[in-house]
């Protein structure tokens, strides 16, 4: 087991979906060892629950995330944790990130990167200061069929991008009593603990995120409308905008919670001037080109498939036809941080994981949407959205 | 054969497409005649054609619109036309229809109903005063699962509208060299001829009315940006808008010319409180809903399928499983012009064709979003558009 | 007009669904003149048919079909029909098509050929002495991507054929009561009136001649299990096959009208050495393209895709992403005839319609079906099948 | 971890794709402690493995599955292995299996249950002796909609069965120089090594399972015929089927790994006399039900889909929307193996995964089909299969 990383985990107690997914996500990469963690506010039930639950030493199941830092740090080197997987509430994710870059640890972190834009740019700066890896699970980068867009669009295939239209979704808010109905939908749907924006944070910034990823340019301005169709609900649980990339492209984008009938709905489709691509989440495993005069494409994943670029071929482990899913995805996320760690400092330019200047480009668009969005929707460039 | 209605064709003489499509529906529709014509500006032309290609009787080829008119007034009442149709371009379609319908004829016009808004209001000013027939051969309205759609709506099955996205995006003018390759791509391309907007005015007004016609709403503001992405295009290829319903809710529009890949790419998606319906033109017998924790359905047309609304099975020739298409969509607009006639002047409240009120609404609505994109996007409202 | 040829009906009088379906499918083709009929048994009520409802003259509306023969023979060749188009009940496609072609007049003639064997080969005797064309109307050989498979196989895109499916089924025959619930329901079951065989005569020929039609070569041999699902049923309503192609290849066979809420489900796959070919009728403008290592192909049709073969594009109407479906594929069946007897005695060797040759072979496959059931399903050559 | 289950692995050493696959869905599963195992032949290789790359205790990286059994039974109970995973080739699965029995442990098994009926027949008997656990990994009945449409048969909501079809088509040895190309291409085309059967015995059980298991009745009769489309292998590469169920329907069965561009194509279709079900192992996550008369439906996966039988819900890990796959399905045999492991002697009656009469009755159907193949493919009774 010499291979594999040594990573500790804060939060993902007893009941917590998320956390139970990170772990599954980094069992299934294979070269990950959760050796430690502070499942829970509560020490008794953090070491209740890493022991009993997880089977990890009993020494190492800590009762605060400040007392794991600094006594895995009094641990030989070959021992210590290497790295942090962060799974708490987005308020949080700031004081518990600089933490474990000051303590020296790589940061792996749920997404979004914090609750507001004053919080990410303090962890930006811990992660220059610190020179630590920090990586956010932005889970639909890791679909072998998203890194297969990026790279067909870098290779030129579709030519310069004229028009992207991406939603994201959902219908889990739908009715005004879905608000108080669990603990993720009111604490979602609550401004204090969610930020200045609700769908738009939530789902959104995947939308914008994945638009970035996939065509690897910038949404440079953004004209948004957020509203809550809800009527008593203090912040967004629907909005659409239109927006302009780098590329000189312009696009759509919408996030809603509150469509019925949307699942998980989260659907994109690229424009350029040669041929277009298209793709959605509820089906991960097709990815249609369309080029005018020419048959439709549809690919499809596999270890087998030849006509699949590096990273995406990298990142499949079935042959074509068995299907993998969403879990395989956040595996995939995992994987590529863990190689990162093993080669650091060393490291890829595009190491396969969302990094903290993707972070805070999605902060910085949340910001730039509830400002358009107050101004009557005027265009505003995410460039000018104060660093500070 | 009493039971035909006598109809006179304007335009549409030889190697026109779109007469040729029209006749063809007017034909499936079973219960229209096409009596007489004036296909073409050249008089011996239209003969030739209407008497060769037509079978037409000889008398009533005529070498003009206004010769037509004259010429069958003067024929007794049962043996004159009833209706024109008129198949010309655009911006020939408001003298054409006002002679018409001064002349005492009911009119059916290929889309839109004219070049500007001045030439549509003077449209229907004539159709009030003349007490006429006016219907638009907006095709789309035309497909049993399109009416399907609009009762579902009507009947609250979807509860009230929150979103809809729509899009109509085609590549036949995604290359610099498309601009004068063709009549058609030249006069689209020109603003003298097509009027203020480009790819807005040609499909962006099918996606406006499929809108409207599906929700049964109207909608009140537009934030648009039309732009040309081949560069010496002296009109819009290529567009964007988020619009307000009057229900309500909001929804997103595209409408491009220069999308690689895409053929003739109208879908749309609409989101109501209760379930979600999805259609697109490409796949027209199909119709998705999307109820939240519910199986999803598909819905598909067919004289046999009891589930359907009243009007969509009466617009199906078939039993389910034998796929219907464009030209018998456009046989239905005419199958419904037709019906009106017989009855006129008892007429439905609801015809099954597109009528003027509906044209002058996208007439509008192109103004209106010409109007926002030379405005930075600023919210325009429809009904500020003048009248005159 | 002079280019149009004259036809002349037989049955599809009033009520009569698929009459209306022939004379719809010729109007479309748009080279066929009807201009006379004996569209019923009962003299008046053929007049009145013919002039009331088609607006034929009426004289030419006929009391008999053997009337109309006579009297359009004693007419001017110029004006005299050309062809006759039965659309009668089958047990009586024999009298009238021998008739016809004895009377000098081409013929097509609604599926399936005959009632029996017997009768099949003797309107092969009547197309032999008279020299003349007989089309059958197998509609699905209309559909241009049924076409495009056809060239396809035949340019060797696929390789040798090794393996086939193919299933038609239906349900609506599928409860007890639905025997004697219509017209149609009633003789279909009923072996006096349609022969040895219900759904595979009716139905299970159309999956034969797709087959034969599709890959080019014939099959050769079946084993087969025919049976009748309810159980008072005196024919079989449900089947199934093995067969084996001349090519080598072999495939399996259903076809059946109590699978419930299978609705008009023709779907045939065959795979070659090199690639697979998919198509379904429902979905008729979808050939789906399969090869190992490569991405799927999803080939539509239209005028202008270049990548279509030469006879699947002179059968589009339109442009691509204007759907066309069932009534048009019968159109291109009819417009194929028409140009046959354009160009008579000059004909293509593969003309567009199904021939006399191919009807004999489905006759044949019925007959081989039933004895192969008969004798416990054993290995039956279709070359053993009595040509009298 | 007091709630694991503790097991031992014979075979998956380093290179095995499927033991790979194993360990993952033990992992995933969640309640599987993989402490011992026998990887290799080769000791050194064995122990160098399960240290190094699975980080096991060194004492329990055994040389051999004897020494393995023989040494954990020598542990404590609370300490010692509950059940051995069997990952060698099919011809090793009977003294592997029968030893592991004998020694008291519980047994999960890759399929097929063994290289002939006679092997299958001594497990069968050590597992009737032993009153040990046997479950065979049959992957796809881990699918939740699998088990879906096994509860909606139940339920009696699609009616008796009349008729099935299912192919499980593939394409990899599709070419002559495939034979060769690898491992495991060499012995799957070696009589010696794979038994009297290849295709048939590779997939086509999968399919025949399937069936049974979706069905809950028995195949009982079989027509087939099984040939070397590359003439120079010795064993089936293609076959194909007509068999009839226990409650009187009938159905089609193909199974091929010639088939161009069939990547893992595993289709079934289930028609009853009420509605039918359609589901493809390449799209797990849609079911489709076809009722006549009304809207089709598709059911798909997720913890919050209330429409979803019990044992499908408790098979599924992550909401609506997010896709499951392949390894998911692995996973959700090995958790219903663990937990009846956990239960023993308690068991249910349908534990949830296949037991050694389904593993006999796969066998009884490759001897069954291969015999009728070379009885000029006459119709074959399963029970009339020699039990020894």
């Amino acid at each position: 087991m010499a291979e594999k990383i040594r990573m500790g985990m804060v939060g993902g107690g007893k009941g917590a979906f998320i956390g139970a997914i990170h772990r599954l996500a980094a069992n299934i990469a294979g070269d990950i060892d959760l050796v430690a963690g502070a499942f829970s506010r509560d020490a008794a039930a953090s070491k209740e629950f890493g022991v009993n639950e997880l089977g990890l030493d009993g020494a190492r199941a800590y009762g605060s995330y400040q007392e794991m830092f600094d006594a895995e740090n009094a641990l030989p080197e070959d021992q210590r944790i290497q790295c942090v997987s962060i799974v708490t509430p987005n308020d949080t994710h700031a004081p518990v990130a600089i933490a474990a870059l000051e303590a020296g640890f790589h940061v792996i972190c749920d997404k979004p990167l914090a609750g507001t834009l004053d919080d990410a740019l303090a962890i930006e700066a811990a992660v220059k200061k610190s020179g630590r890896l920090f990586g956010l699970t932005q889970t639909y980068t890791g679909y072998p069929l998203v890194m297969q867009v990026r790279a067909m669009v870098a290779s030129g295939e579709i030519g310069s991008i004229r028009r992207v239209a991406v939603a994201y979704l959902q219908d889990w808010l739908s009715q005004a009593e879905d608000t108080a109905s669990s603990k993720q939908s009111s604490w979602r749907t609550d401004p204090a603990r969610s930020g200045e924006s609700g769908a738009f944070a939530d789902i959104g910034t995947h939308a914008f995120n994945l638009v970035e990823y996939m065509t690897g340019e910038r949404i440079t301005d953004v004209a948004a409308e957020l509203r809550s169709v809800i009527a008593d609900r203090a912040i967004d649980d629907d909005g659409q905008a239109m927006f302009r990339l780098s590329g000189g492209g312009s696009g759509l984008l919408s996030a809603s919670q509150v469509c019925s009938g949307a699942i998980n709905a989260l659907k994109i489709e690229i424009y350029g001037d040669k041929a277009s691509l298209h793709w959605q989440q509820e089906q991960p495993n097709e990815l249609i080109v369309k080029t005018r005069g020419k048959p439709e494409q549809i690919l499809r994943p596999g270890v087998n498939m030849p006509f699949l670029s590096e990273r995406a071929l990298a990142n499949c482990r079935t042959p074509g036809g068995h299907p993998e899913g969403y879990i395989e995805a956040f595996a995939n996320i995992y994987g590529a941080f863990a190689a990162a760690v093993k080669t650091y400092p060393d490291t890829d330019e595009e190491p396969g994981f969302a990094m903290i200047e993707d972070g805070i480009a999605t902060m910085r668009f949340i910001r730039a949407a509830v400002n358009s969005s107050k101004n009557k929707s005027a265009w505003t460039p995410l460039s000018g959205i104060e660093n500070r």
